[in-house]
């Protein structure tokens, strides 16, 4: 038996978009680390995982991984892995599938970004 | 100085609408319990604390009662004491003010009341 061909980019794990569970994204947003990273993935781009380009720069990079890790766990966010670096995008689509009306209420909803 | 007349009804601390934060209140829904209430309450009446009024006849009183504190001090609801009793409402017309569409847009993506 051969290994399956690996692709150059891979996904970290993330819930189907029917999984995604209601309660696990309102405790992922309920913070407000991640609630500003979800403000800088509303913009629809892939972000890098760097703390400083987030203007989390006064945080940990494991503490920025460990949120991170939250939002994707939960089906917020998407993460790809190219080579060494790791890029996430927020999951409209899905999110917007699955909850309709919930990530732009939350948008409007949410503060201007600022210090957490 | 004479003492402020007390009324017959009284409301336990709650924010001010204005004060009500997003983040919080997402804290406050991100657990199966507490969207159990939102649900229950979602009708607008008032509700007694009973815990098999709420269909969490499994949960002790305590634990209900820790639930409701953390929704009323997020701002989610608020609580009437009428003597020995305690009634609590959703605070749909602050919430909704405050953060429009958002609780539509989960109380329709919520699952239907089961188990917690």
């Amino acid at each position: 038996m051969t290994a399956a061909p690996m692709t150059e980019d891979e996904r970290l794990p993330q819930p189907a978009a029917a999984d995604i569970d209601l309660v696990t994204v309102l405790h992922a947003l309920g913070d407000p680390v991640r609630m500003r990273l979800l403000l800088s993935y509303a913009d629809g781009a892939e972000h890098s995982c760097a703390p400083r380009d987030l203007g989390l720069e006064h945080l940990h990079k494991s503490t920025v991984s460990h949120h991170m890790r939250v939002l994707r766990e939960a089906g917020v966010t998407a993460t790809r892995v190219a080579g060494r670096n790791r890029f996430v995008s927020l999951r409209r689509t899905d999110l917007d599938a699955r909850f309709p009306g919930l990530l732009d209420a939350l948008l409007s909803a949410a503060p201007a970004p600022g210090p957490v």
